[in-house]
C-alpha cells in the first residue's frame, strides 16, 4: 500500500484528470483511474504514471450505471487502500444549445453525471472517511457553477446545484475531518479530449491561437493547486477557488 | 376569455400558491390551478375565488409523471386563452436529513420536482409565449437556493441548480420578451399545509409564538410582490428578489 | 402634516428621483427633494408635484459637505414631520477611467458621496425611526455594487462597500421595525441629467436608437418597484432587487 | 538582489504577516515588513528571519499618513530590487460596534486603512509591475468582505468595497500580466497580536479552548496557501480563495 495513501480519480480523460493524477503519483500516492471510454487511453495514463516510477490503476466506468461508482469505490478500498482524497472530474459540457434544442433527456444525463454522480460518491466515500477522521473530496467545476447563461440549460441547472451539493456537504463533514474543495475553473483548458472534441482539430487550434501563449489553461498547472488545497493543514482549508488564465475574464465580467 | 389573460399556477396549496391564486383574480385574471392531492382543498380554492366574483378551475395533477405538465399546459391554453403568467410553486422541502438519511430515491424525486419540472413547463411554455412576444414565468424560491448546509443534500442540489435554469431561462428569453423571475421566500411561511405539516400542529404553534407577531410570511402579503412583479413594464424587470420577515436573519447571516 | 408622512429624496435629479418623488407624493406623501446643482430643475420637480395636487419641497445641498445631511433631515423633519420613507439616490458614476486616470480626490469623492453619505443619513435617521418603531430606506444601487471591472476602480469600491453597509444596517435595524432595501440598478436609465450628460446629447441619441424600444431604463417604471417595496408588508419584505430592461444582460452575463 | 525578487508586506504583525514573511523568505525572496507600531516587534520578525538565513528588512509606518505608502514602495525597491509580490495585510477589524457607538471618524478610518491604502498601493505599484509584465497582488480579506452583519458597519463597507477594488484592479490588470488575489480569511486566526488584543488574554485562551484543536487558524498554514498562489503559473490564476478551520462554519451558514 503507499504510503501516501490512495487518490481515486473519477474523469480521467487526458485533461485535467490525467494532470493530477501524474501529481498525486508523483508524491507517492497510488491513483484508481476510471473514464467512460478509451481503454488505450486510459493505459496511457496508467503507463506514463508507471514509467514515472508511480503506482497508478485503472479501469473503464460508465458513471451513470447503476452501483457503477458505488462498487469502483470498494473495489480500489479493498485492492489498493483507503482512499484519502477523491477527484471528482465528470460533467456533461455539450457546448451553446438552446432550450428547444435541449432534450429532456440531456436535460436528466447532464443531472445525473453532474450532480447525482457526485451525490452517489459521496453516500458510499463519506461514511468510510468519518471512519478514518480525515480525507479529501476534490470537485472540478465550471463557469456554468457560478452563473447560468442563455444556451446553458442543462449544463448550468446539473453544475450549479453540485455547487450547492458541495457546500451542503463541506457543511456536515467538514467539522468530522473531511475536506470538501470546489474548484471553478473559469476558462477554457487545454486539453485535447474535451475542448479539442468539442470544437475539433481545426477550430480548436485557431482558438488557440487566438488566446495567444497561455491563454488556454495548463490542466499541469491546474494540477498544482489540487495538489495544494489536498496538503492544507485543516486549521485552514479552501471550499471554494477560482482558477483561469491571466487573459480570460472572470465569470462576473464576461 | 378572461381580459388579462390567465395564471397557471403549479402547485397552489393553502400557502403561497392560493395567495397568489386569489390575488389574480381580483384583477381579472382567470387563475388555472393545480395540486398533486387533496381535491377538497383545490375545490376549495376554486370556490373562493369564485365566490369573490373571480374565475379559477383545478385539477390534480402529479408534476412527475410523464406529459401530465406538457398536457396541463395545453389543457388550460384550450379551454382558457393563453397564458400570460406561469407561477412554479413546486418544491421538495422535507426538512433536516443527513447524507445518510438521504436515499437516492429522495435525492431523484427533490430534483424531478424542483428542476425537472421547471425545465419541462418552460420547454412546453416558452415557444408559446415567444409567439407572442410577452409572458411572464415567476418560481417561488427559498434560502437553499442561494447555499446549501447540512441536512439540505437533496433540496439545496435541486433547488441550487433550479437558480441556475431561471438564469439561462433569463438570458434566452427575456430578449424575446418573457419575464422570468426567481423569487427567493428566505424565511418560514405561515401555512398550514406545507410547514404546518412538517411541524405538526403543536411545533407549528410553538414555533409562531416563539417568532412573534409578523414573524412567519404571510402568504397573502407574498402574493402582493408577485402580483407586481408581474406587471412590471419591460423597461424595468425584477429577475431577482427576496423576501422575508422583518424579524428574520437573511441567508447570509443566518 | 401629510397623511402618509414624508418620502425624503437625497438626489432628485431628473431620472430615478423625480419619478419616484412623483410617485410617491400621487399617493399623499410630502417629498422633501434636494439635489446639489440646479435650482431651476429642482423647482421644476416641485412645481409638477405641486401643479398636480402633491405637496413638495426642495433645497439645494451637497451631501459631502458637514453636517449638511443632518440638517436637512432634522429640518424636514421639523417642517414636515416624520420621515417614513428616505430614498437614498446618490452616487458617483462618473464612467470608465483606469487606474492612472483615477486620482485620490476622484477615488475619495465617490466614497465620500456614495458609501459615507449613506452612513451619516443613517446615523441621524435610524434613531428617530427606531423611536417609531418603523420606517423604509431605499438606496438606489448599480451594477458595480455586484462586481468590479476595468474602469470601475473608485466607482465599484465606493458602491460594493455601501451594499455591504446595506446588509449590516438591515442586520441592526430590521428587527426593530425599520425596512432597508437595496435596489440594483443594473442597466441605463433614461435620464438626461445623468446619463445624458455622459454622454452628450448626440452619443446618448444614438446608445438609445441601438438598445431599440424599451432598451433604456424608464424611471416612472423603476419608481413603480420604489413604492411597492415601500408599500410591503413587515412579513414579507425584500431587502434585495435587480432591476434591468428586458433586453439587458444582467451583470453576471455580461 | 534576491534570487525572487522582493515580498512588500504592508501590516506585518505577529498573524499572517509574520508568517507571509517568514515563508518567502525561505524560499530566497528578500522580505520587506512594515507595520505601524511596535519597532521592537518589528525586528523580532526580521530577527528571526534573518537568523533563519533569510534576508529581511523592516519598517514603521502609519498607512494612513500621507505618501507613506507611496515612499516606502519606491524606497524598497531603490534599495532591495523589484518588488514582484506585495501582501496587503492591512485591515481595522475593531469588533462589534453598533450604528450608534460608530463614529463617522471610525468610518473614515476603516476605510482609509483597508480600501484607500489598497489603492494608494496600486496607484504606485501597478505602473511598476506592468513595465515589468508580472507580478504578484495579494490582498488579505476577511469574512465581513463577503456580507455586511450587525456591528459591521465600518468594517463591512470598507471590506466589501476593497473586495471590488481587487475585482476592478484584477480586471485591468490581470491581462497585463499581474496577478491579483483576494484572499478571504473567513476564521479566527491564531494571532496574539490582532484577536488576543481584541480579546484579552484570558477571553483569547477561553475561545481557544471552546473552538478545540485546530479550531483557530495556524497562521503558518494561511501561510502556504499564500506562497502558492504567488507560484501559481499564469495560465491557472486563482483570483479568490476562502479558506477556514475545519470545523468553523463558512460565512454563508453562519
Amino acid at each position: 500500500m503507499s504510503a501516501e495513501g490512495v487518490c481515486l480519480i473519477l474523469g480521467a480523460g487526458s485533461g485535467i484528470g490525467a494532470h493530477v493524477a501524474t501529481r498525486f503519483a508523483r508524491e507517492g500516492y497510488h491513483v484508481a483511474l476510471c473514464r467512460r471510454t478509451d481503454q488505450a487511453g486510459l493505459q496511457r495514463s496508467v503507463d506514463i504514471i508507471k514509467e514515472a516510477g508511480g503506482s497508478a490503476s485503472g479501469m473503464l466506468l460508465d458513471a451513470t450505471a447503476p452501483d457503477a461508482i458505488e462498487e469502483f469505490v470498494i473495489q480500489v478500498e479493498n485492492t489498493h487502500g483507503p482512499i484519502t482524497t477523491a477527484v471528482f472530474n465528470l460533467g456533461a459540457q455539450s457546448g451553446d444549445r438552446g432550450l428547444a434544442e435541449t432534450s429532456l433527456k440531456q436535460f436528466e444525463l447532464a443531472w445525473r453525471m453532474t450532480s447525482l454522480a457526485l451525490f452517489r460518491l459521496a453516500k458510499v466515500l463519506m461514511p468510510l472517511m468519518v471512519e478514518r477522521g480525515s480525507g479529501t473530496l476534490l470537485v472540478t467545476s465550471a463557469t456554468a457553477a457560478a452563473r447560468g447563461n442563455a444556451g446553458q440549460h442543462a449544463h448550468a441547472a446539473a453544475i450549479g446545484g453540485r455547487r450547492l451539493l458541495c457546500q451542503s456537504l463541506n457543511a456536515e463533514f467538514g467539522p468530522r475531518g473531511i475536506h470538501v474543495a470546489h474548484i471553478i475553473v473559469d476558462g477554457a483548458v487545454n486539453s485535447p479530449d474535451t475542448l479539442g472534441k468539442l470544437l475539433g482539430p481545426e477550430r480548436f487550434a485557431q482558438y488557440r491561437d487566438m488566446l495567444g501563449p497561455d491563454g488556454l489553461m495548463d490542466p499541469a498547472e491546474i494540477a498544482e493547486t489540487y495538489y495544494h488545497i489536498a496538503q492544507q493543514h485543516r486549521s485552514a482549508w479552501t471550499f471554494e477557488t477560482d482558477l483561469r488564465p491571466f487573459s480570460g475574464k472572470p465569470w462576473w465580467n464576461d
